[in-house]
């Protein structure tokens, strides 16, 4: 295992202690468990918005908590969720009146505590909280009946949920509004990955899985859930279009649509082969009349040192487009 | 060789495409070629400057380039130099009549073809051109007799005289004034570098080198220069005190003194591990009363997919201090 780590135990508590040493302008915490992340800054009578989630994914999901997104983030182990009450104690540190958002992906373990979380909120601190399920994995979309829940995961177009939640609280939007952009964003957000290599939890020491050396699993989850194919690693542009093909027929995105597009490292993969990418997605995307607003490119939902990439599409309308066009200052997200 | 790549022989030129798709409200080329990048604004009457070297080192070089930061880079293929031309090219696409300083790390091809660029600038186009050549690595800097050329290499303390010159620049300072300010940063930057891994260049499509699966080289290069020492991996605090010690005594750096920290990724290693590194520098630096005025942590200055990281240290004064806080805005680097 190569990695600049010292004891594996004390892993995500000494990146903690690193983060609020870097930015101590946005991000401190509270409850005296570092596992607690909120924004340095509140403002009185705006929408609070908190997620959360396992370790294993910087700069998701505790780097988008700052001036224009995020409110707080629990966090957990490495691919482990956070406890309901850190979620609870973090729901009391950022409300201000006006209630609280929970926005977190569709992981068994983060639904169980989220849910708990808020029931403390309301029993003990009678904090309304409100919450939204990002699902936005095109891989694990099984086929749910009507009223069932999906099977949908949740990886890196969260990104956009938050954005645009994030925004319209900044805007001093209520509760149920900031709820009903977040749904809207979520609606109309779709992401593939691919996979190269595996990742190793620093606790466990080896990899979860193996991928022979050329070979690609495309559909792969953030932290090793199986993909939808197992094949021979092919060049960027026929990776790139079996995996638009799928994002686009899945929401579906049509002719004369507008979206911003993420196209995501998941670690090892280089800023060269995401912008390799980035001019195969727009040259397809125009091919099918179909506009980008703006890219985003870079590291913004990694599975720790996995070599890979994965590609988000949100469809916009004049309010997602206004709100992600807005400022926004977080210790790893900055938008001017 | 698993990278998401077409013909290695196109990885550059499609690279270069991307950025111009994903940025152009900042950059753009010039002289119809596209390794011949520059600010997609012109401020006219301030000092241009430019920068250039090979591909691989994503963000460096050019995606500093932008408002408040640099106006040009020229883009070789590889870990090659680009061509004199093509400096010769965006040194004129930027003056605007106060003149060009380049700023570039410390290697004959590029010390070369920058001397050759600024001869051609002058006589052709009597364009009053500057040079700084910078060089921060610890490792190698040998032994130097009195005006003897240094054989310190230029790595990611770079960004540092990027930030400072173009600061000075967006402040309206004379040519001879941005380069004061570029040769005071250079000199008071320091860089060590570890590498776990080597790299691929895509052309090649095999690693130039090999380190053992529980070794590594501290000092290494960013294009697999030998370090100057190789051994056991350690903890990341053993690693992180050691090329502290080698970096301290270096420029020296003494109790009182106020420094800005460059916490750099070279490739795969995790923003987690580099968080954890930033923890123990900050202990340290506080034991020696040395007193850290920001952190920067993230990938500033890469090699390919390597992994490892580098530790760079600026020590300030005010004028310094006052230039790196200006907000700046690039494809890579934003700050408010």
């Amino acid at each position: 295992m190569k990695k600049i780590i010292n004891n594996p135990e004390n892993y995500v508590k000494e990146m903690l202690e690193g983060i609020y040493i870097a930015h101590p302008d946005l991000v401190t915490y509270t409850a005296d468990d570092v596992h607690c992340l909120i924004a340095a800054k509140k403002v009185e009578g705006k929408v609070g918005i908190a997620t959360g989630g396992g370790s294993g994914h910087l700069p998701l999901f505790l780097g988008y908590v700052g001036e224009g997104m995020l409110d707080a983030c629990s966090v957990g182990d490495v691919f482990q969720s956070p406890s309901a009450e850190q979620m609870h104690a973090v729901t009391k540190a950022i409300d201000s009146g006006a209630g609280v958002l929970y926005i977190y992906g569709n992981y068994n373990g983060d639904i169980f505590n989220f849910d708990m979380a808020a029931e403390m909120a309301d029993f003990e601190d009678d904090i309304k909280v409100l919450s939204v399920v990002a699902g936005d994995d095109v891989a694990s979309a099984g086929p749910s009946a009507p009223g069932e829940k999906s099977t949908r995961r949740g990886v890196a177009g969260i990104f956009f949920v938050y954005k645009c939640a994030g925004s319209a609280a900044a805007n001093m939007m209520s509760l149920d509004e900031v709820k009903r952009v977040a749904e809207k964003a979520s609606a109309n957000v779709r992401t593939m990955g691919v996979a190269l290599t595996p990742c190793i939890v620093p606790r466990v020491g080896k990899p979860g899985f193996s991928i022979a050396d050329n070979e690609m699993e495309i559909g792969m989850g953030i932290h090793g859930e199986t993909g939808i194919r197992h094949g021979k690693l092919e060049s960027a542009d026929q990776i790139t279009d079996e995996m638009l093909e799928k994002i686009i027929s899945d929401v579906p995105y049509t002719a004369g649509d507008e979206v911003d597009v993420l196209i995501n490292g998941l670690g090892a993969t280089t800023l060269d082969e995401q912008y390799i990418v980035t001019r195969r997605v727009s040259k397809n995307l125009a091919d099918k009349g179909i506009k980008v607003h703006h890219f985003y490119v870079g590291e913004y939902a990694t599975s720790l040192e996995m070599a890979g990439m994965s590609i988000s599409m949100l469809k916009l309308d004049d309010e997602l487009k206004a709100l992600m066009e807005k400022p926004a200052n977080t210790p790893f997200f900055k938008q001017i």
